[in-house]
């Protein structure tokens, strides 16, 4: 399989198992066939297979529909699935220790939290894009200090080639207010995952941040 | 350095960063020189890079006393720190995944619950040593099974040149009996990491396994 690129991404999903739903195949072929680009298995606290085994459902669903699979956190659950991308939050293991696990044939992502952190990620050798946030605070990481708009317009400003993804928050009712401070692609969580419609909730933003991109 | 050997080890400590008492170093020092063979950080939620410091005070005690250190789960942290051993449990990545991800010049270890995974662990590629237990409810590991002595009694009837340990609930009051079972290594946590003199606790472990070894 050749190198999947992240340029093009502009949606992003980070979900769990979905377990006490149950419907986890489902759930992905809708926000994969409305437009998310990537998607992330990101659930606290499974033991290892358990993780493998969802990848399974993750992997088969992104072959479906020609997507990218992200694995959160652990570079060796990524070395056992062989995802098209490895996320990494400032306090998971350094980029170039998972890079020399891992080899070049993965995408590697970092979290940021603050201009220090862009800029440092805009410029870390082996990253392939960042994400910066969260925009809004978030229950999905409780007691994070949100830094706000101020971050996205600072990412926007930076001169760098590498792709960055808007997090934290984000809706289809404050997306056009993210786009306004210069974000062109994001990552989302509950506008996708608690919508009665995944598959047109993710039609709608990757039609409104294509748009933005092409009137750039 | 050499690869070390576990078949001398008797006695093997899990124990957290101790950051509620902040005398991490001081306790690794006392339980090493009573004679643990073999220590292992145990916490669960820790993120990488706290991990990854942790293992480096882990590191420097081991190195002190001439003593093994093992990483617990993740073989990316194993990657990262190289420890002597990595220990896995039946919900962990599979071994021939994080041998493979390792090479030889690691011991890898494994948990096992019932006679049938302790059979398997004793004739599995690429496995070291492996744990029976827990031999009696612990709450290290809430919920869980505890299959007795019986399991133990499996594992010392074993054709098996492969070390094993006793794990779970084992401590000073009970140690007589768990080596009556065919018991000649031990895992243990609160009988060290909670006891006055841990140095103490460690040397009367150790003595009275020497002991029952050299008496077989």
């Amino acid at each position: 399989m050749p190198r999947p690129s992240v340029s093009d991404a502009r949606l992003y999903l980070c979900t769990d198992g979905r377990r006490d739903r149950g419907d986890l195949a489902d759930f992905l072929d809708a926000a994969l066939a409305g437009g998310v680009d990537i998607v992330q298995l990101r659930e606290k606290g499974l033991e290892a297979r358990e993780e493998l085994a969802l990848l399974e459902v993750f992997r088969d669903a992104c072959d479906r529909h020609g997507r990218l699979l992200a694995v959160n956190d652990r570079a060796d659950i990524a070395y056992a699935a062989r995802p098209d991308v490895l996320h990494l939050g400032q306090d998971d293991l350094p980029v170039r220790v998972a890079r020399d696990l891992l080899g070049d044939d993965i995408l590697i992502g970092r979290s940021t939290h603050s201009p220090a952190e862009a800029s440092a990620a805009a410029a870390e050798p082996g990253v392939d894009y960042f994400c910066c946030g969260p925009v809004w605070p978030t229950p999905t990481k409780p007691g994070r200090h949100a830094p706000g708009p101020g971050l996205l317009e600072h990412a926007a400003a930076l001169e760098t080639d590498r792709p960055w993804f808007g997090i934290g928050g984000i809706d289809l009712a404050n997306l056009d207010e993210v786009i306004s401070y210069g974000v062109r692609r994001v990552v989302v969580v509950r506008a996708i995952t608690e919508a009665d419609d995944p598959k047109a909730a993710a039609a709608e933003f990757r039609r409104r941040l294509t748009e933005a991109a092409r009137a750039d």
